[in-house]
């Protein structure tokens, strides 16, 4: 039975995360809802229709069978250990979590950057305090974060150029998702930077050219970036 | 050998979802970074003087032997199973997982209604800002996570009053902390809403009586809620 994963149509988003995982592993998934009978079943779920178990939050989440797994680290952990794209042993998993979670933080703060006010307004209700908002990403926390995987790829004592052990793990793809949003959503901010992070880069290239993710970026199961995701191009958000 | 929890001292920030967990079990643990030389530990770890492995990105850890885990909902995962707080089986543990990540995301949008703009600046820097973000969230996101965990409570088909099956598990020592933390902060918004969230305010009753809780709320080891932490009461940013 191929796995479904629910989230929103239209965007790659939180969703793209978990899209990566199962297309490096060649999984059978359904993509549930961008089809408009996927996108109200979707909706179903959300509102509890199925049950206490089975009532996430909100998208991602993934069905397997009777389970349904709900955050796109959770999602992840959950498909790592089927999937084989994290190490066999306990305390590799909670590291791999660990790292997880920190993409997770990331990506919220990503999002705040054309939202620091709030979620249910659009992003035009509040250009100065994104302006601002943006102006303190790219200066403290873009170097914060990605400064620290740097950090963990380089200090991997496998000398993988991955974040665990010796093989790709989900950490990874996430990590190459970063890159591409973020040098999609702050092109100029992510130029100036071109010489750091030579891990990350490297790592970004690697994952692009594994064979079943080069397929997948090539097919139209790749959504494009676009300014209805989590990583947004607007200009004046960018580095001047 | 005692567990040993790393995080900033002088408030309760999100440890305290960490410190729940061990106090309602009984487990020994050890709040190292309040001494001056536990302080010191703490940073060599963030600095990564202890390898790869064992480099969180931000407290709180929890090192246990020579295993270091990071991230609230990581450290309660590791803990939960080996301190009987989640149920046995696997589809519970994700559940438990899934529900504790939307507490870490509804703990993010309360840290981020004092500092909206930059968590690198002083809340006096942001303060309109500030009360623009702080107003959004009275209004729409306190009703969506906590009406969300009301139906959570509401729905479990055990009837138990608990989010997880028949017994107390770390979600719901970590729903009492959020009722705690948004009383403190925001009481005329949570007062307007008394009426609201019977389940919640009966779970937070509950594990305020249990009696490992109950003698921990009463010690020294339980901080006071301050305006360093998370939850921080600014007058100016609840409801008029």
């Amino acid at each position: 039975m191929p796995y479904e994963l629910y989230y929103w149509d239209g965007i790659q988003g939180r969703g793209e995360f978990v899209r990566l995982a199962l297309e490096e592993a060649g999984a059978k998934y359904i993509d549930k809802a961008r089809s408009s009978s996927g996108a109200q079943t979707m909706m179903e779920f959300l509102k509890g229709s199925h049950g206490h178990e089975q009532t996430p939050f909100a998208p991602p989440f993934l069905k397997d069978g009777n389970v349904v797994v709900s955050h796109v680290a959770n999602i992840l952990l959950y498909l790592g250990s089927r999937l084989a794209l994290v190490p066999d042993d306990e305390q590799a998993r909670y590291l791999a979590n660990g790292l997880q979670l920190t993409v997770t933080d990331f990506v919220a703060e990503v999002h705040d950057t054309h939202h620091p006010i709030s979620t249910g307004d659009y992003y035009e209700d509040q250009k100065p305090e994104a302006k601002a908002r943006a102006t303190a990403f790219i200066r403290d926390r873009i170097p914060k974060f990605l400064g620290y995987f740097e950090r963990i790829l380089s200090g991997n004592p496998a000398q993988s150029d991955f974040a665990i052990g010796d093989r790709l793990s989900y950490v990874d793809l996430s990590l190459f998702q970063v890159m591409e949003g973020l040098g999609y959503a702050f092109p100029r901010a992510m130029a100036a930077a071109s010489g750091d992070y030579p891990k990350l880069r490297k790592l970004a290239r690697t994952v692009a050219e594994r064979p079943n993710i080069a397929a997948y970026l090539k097919s139209d199961r790749r959504l494009p970036f676009n300014q209805s995701g989590i990583f947004r191009h607007y200009p004046e958000l960018d580095l001047a």
